[in-house]
């Protein structure tokens, strides 16, 4: 019980730091949202192909977590987008703490939206709650259809499902239609945005459904 | 500092119990195996099919390990293999407290080969000794050449590495260089083996490596 205990307070003082950060985002209207998936599934070609598609018209800093190296946020960088790099040092997500490091960069009053990339784990990351608007959970064509139901809490925690790489559909077996009942068992309600970061096709689904969230809360900010 | 410290008391534990584990594959001749991989990279597809070559010659028992689900357990006892599914409901890997739940089971008078196949997760399988002889850490080439560099805590762990999926190597950016050469920065002297374990390709070259394995083990029980 003592275990359990001390996890709980963990989650605890996690959540409620997540909330004083997400406070500080809704003050200046900046969107925030935080991006699982398991290693490979194309987070950074999403973000990347996201930093381009939003340039000029929404400004975007990347928080890109990782356990070792600077590999994705030099990537991000070379898309002229401010992008910081945070290494868990083997450890298996971000937290509210780690971004309690991150928020005082952050230049609030000149940005429209927060993209952190989680580290890549389908398990812990969805464990912890982030100072954000919305999770998005991705998953990529090769990795089969049972993802969800195996593993459910990533998905059930949030908002938007990203199928990655459909360019290989004709090379794998992945059942798209049982995928899309996979997770509408978890959410009956979430959209299922099918796409190609590698190719940019279905990339303007995730366009509409991220500029819809960006544009509603920027007319909370001008409100 | 605490917090640190009841860690390594739990890995200590971990760790002996594993090693006594361990003794009674030993003893009976028996040789184990943990395989490591994100989720989606094939560990199931290439545990059956190890089990179908390996079928009236050596005698296997499979441990699956999942979050929830007993989904891959069904796959792998469709091939006629005894095989136990571990829940770990929500844990982000198994440990050596877990197979104490499983050993009990196990016919190791009658066995050869236990195969253990991890959580899909390359970060914290890693950290948990398991009771085997060999780590073995899987990747898919869809996942790219970086996953070596930016996980390689189970990769440094590893006896082998197995590269699954080249059936799709037209068709994903990787770079098999690249990442042999990732992976021989952390441990030069381990085997990289490419094979698909949908197609069958380069699969004879994994058989070898572990019957190489399993003969040497029969031999030391005969002796």
């Amino acid at each position: 019980m003592a275990e359990i205990k001390v996890m709980q307070s963990v989650l605890a003082s996690n959540d409620s730091l997540a909330a004083r950060q997400l406070a500080e985002l809704d003050k200046h209207g900046v969107l925030g949202i935080n991006i699982m998936a398991g290693p490979g599934a194309g987070k950074t070609a999403l973000v990347e192909r996201t930093a381009d598609a939003l340039a000029g018209r929404f400004r975007i800093h990347v928080i890109e977590g990782d356990l070792h190296g600077d590999l994705d946020a030099r990537r991000v960088a070379a898309h002229g987008v401010p992008c910081t790099q945070v290494n868990t040092e083997g450890g298996c997500h971000l937290d509210s703490m780690m971004m309690g490091a991150v928020w005082p960069d952050l230049d609030l009053a000149n940005l429209d939206l927060v993209i952190i990339e989680n580290v890549g784990n389908l398990v812990c990351p969805a464990e912890f709650r982030m100072p954000v608007h919305h999770n998005v959970t991705m998953l990529s064509t090769p990795e089969g259809s049972d993802k969800p139901s195996k593993y459910p809490l990533a998905f059930s925690r949030s908002d938007v499902v990203v199928v990655n790489k459909i360019d290989l559909l004709p090379y794998v077996d992945v059942d798209l239609a049982e995928l899309r009942r996979a997770v509408a068992k978890l959410r009956p309600d979430i959209p299922v945005l099918e796409l190609s970061a590698r190719t940019g096709a279905g990339v303007d689904a995730w366009l509409g459904w991220l500029e819809g969230r960006l544009v509603g809360r920027r007319g909370t900010r001008d409100a």
